[in-house]
């Protein structure tokens, strides 16, 4: 155990925009296992948006806490690579993150997180790329981290790095949350970061969206199939949806578009 | 050992509708590996297309008895998520399976499976999300029973669940068999539910699909690149493919399409 | 240890078209665990093209050195399946390949390798398909390969076997490199086979594809959002990209399409 707390449990999570129809994930794996062979590696997703560090950032935030303690979280979501940026290594709550240092890791950092600059020398593979640190400095960063080289042997701490403002919502006098979408997901739901504690201000609301108007409800089985709502989805903020289709679709809205919550009167 | 006969081997198979775009799939697992970090956690695909329970329940009924006994199988294909649906729990040949009881379950339900209903406030995790059933309820059961808890301390047996008719063939009179598309899948192939052993009546057949008429063949080698053929596929049913080709784009055909196979006079 | 020194570590790679909408890939995994439930199984990548045999080839070629010796490599792109081809088991440095006879491993094998046509007997399971040897033919032969049969055991070596020839550049008299576009990968990256090494013989190129032409520079950071460039990509060949775009959608060129290096004055 470090000073910090971190003690690894094997297992890498790998968040990225690299998609999954080229061998780029698989590569990375192999390097982690040539290190260590007894990892536990867990795509966490690779379909952020080619570059989106937002919506990577997002995926983050939602999902590093459903992880145990003693995991490495590695994103690489890196427009940057081959430029001067630096990579971080953060670490709290007992779990470590390696991330470039271009916001993605930002929003996911709580009060007392430790941030290290990542001695990238010290783990870069012989003849690294410029163009795929996931595969040549990641990879192997991880990999030593995952087999317990305690972190502060890994880079020096800083206090500074790029921050990243997400689209947070802005409420009006009159009580009127104006929001954006996020991003839309697999099923078509349009996510926002309006979260359900912004909601206590009225007891029902109105959702407009895309020139269309609909409820704030508890539950999809609330309205009929083929009408659309908006609900608290799985990550804790307003969700757009049509029940038992895709609202995106529907809407014509994807991500930036205008999403607007109305107390009832 | 269970008095059923389940002894956990570890493994956990995902079956989803999820897709691979966003990280609910690796979300999942976080909560899995966060109860038991030992757990094999293997998807079977999350290509399911949203909501389509007859892809999910097929892909199930084919793929769960390649699999060892002792697997957890965990089929989250969920459009009635939030409402009072139940989430069944069954046991068969040494494998556990966790799913909505919307039908997806049913048909690879075989004689002497023992189902009970989930007993889910008692594996609901706290907060338990109303959309995201497969993070915060199926997770941690899954978790749970892959690390040998015994399923009769999970739910009560029940007699009564959904049943779902899959679109089985039809044989007319003059022998002529009505089938339809099931779906196709990444090459194009159109898979029927007509099984091999439905053949038997004629020592070659001719298949009409989509205004165009095609032999019935032992393998793709049997005719020439570009040409329609049909054969008895992996699953033990009826494909309709193209020889190095894309029989849907071809043809204009998708789920629901009819399917007609006439014995050769 | 055999002859030839392979020692499994457990690890198992899976290359294939079979994408991750359908169960295929799921199912494989599930045959080699019945088989032998403690093996590491990674997937490579399921997306090359529909039977693009030098697709796949190529990321075999790119991939299989960064993964730990004991390692069986699975590669399923195979289009005669159901034919008569022979499916290969190749061993070098410490490596483990199966494959068809289809040209797909020829690339990636070395001097000194040693190539096995598979008793294919021994290892399909009872009814094996004819389409669909990579549940019924490849993963049990894996299974049994990654658990420790010696090689030997698995098939009579052979001198011959199907060569194939990735689209290899040609330079003409005057220095111009005349290349071919291997694949677009996920972000529009033009991937070419212009290896490094063949750049030696002026200071700076040009590179001309599309109708367009673009600088060959370090790093994408050498030029501004939203121009072209070509750079040694991280397979160490030539790539042509967009600086935060897409290359393949902006110059409407896909695999195939005529790349031509020029040396700068």
């Amino acid at each position: 155990m470090t000073e910090d707390g971190f003690q690894p449990s094997g297992v890498v999570t790998l968040l990225s925009d690299f998609g999954l129809t080229d061998p780029y994930v698989g590569v990375m794996k192999g390097v982690m296992l040539s290190a260590e062979p007894q990892l536990e590696l867990i795509d966490l997703t690779h379909g952020v948006p080619p570059q989106a560090i937002a919506v990577g950032a997002w995926h983050l935030l939602q999902s590093w806490p459903r992880f145990p303690a003693g995991t490495v979280h590695v994103v690489v979501v890196d427009p940057g690579v081959g430029s001067g940026r630096r990579i971080l290594l953060a670490e709290q709550a007992g779990h470590l993150f390696l991330a470039p240092d271009n916001g993605v890791l930002d929003p996911a950092l709580e009060e007392g997180a430790t941030v290290r600059v990542l001695d990238v020398e010290r783990f870069a593979l012989p003849n690294a790329s410029r163009t795929f640190h996931g595969r040549d400095v990641f990879s192997p960063a991880a990999a030593a981290l995952a087999a317990g080289l305690p972190p502060d042997e890994a880079g020096e701490v800083t206090e500074d790095w790029v921050h990243l403002e997400l689209p947070t919502p802005e409420v009006a006098e009159d009580g009127v949350i104006h929001a954006a979408v996020l991003y839309a997901d697999r099923f078509g739901n349009l996510v926002t970061m309006v979260a359900a504690e912004a909601l206590g201000g009225a007891a029902s609301w109105t959702v407009e969206v895309g020139g269309e108007s609909m409820p704030l409800v508890g539950t999809y089985a609330e309205v009929s199939a083929g009408e659309l709502l908006a609900l608290v989805g799985s990550g804790g903020t307003v969700e757009v949806s049509l029940r038992d289709g895709d609202a995106a679709k529907r809407l014509g809205v994807e991500a930036g578009g205008a999403v607007v919550l109305r107390p009832d009167a």
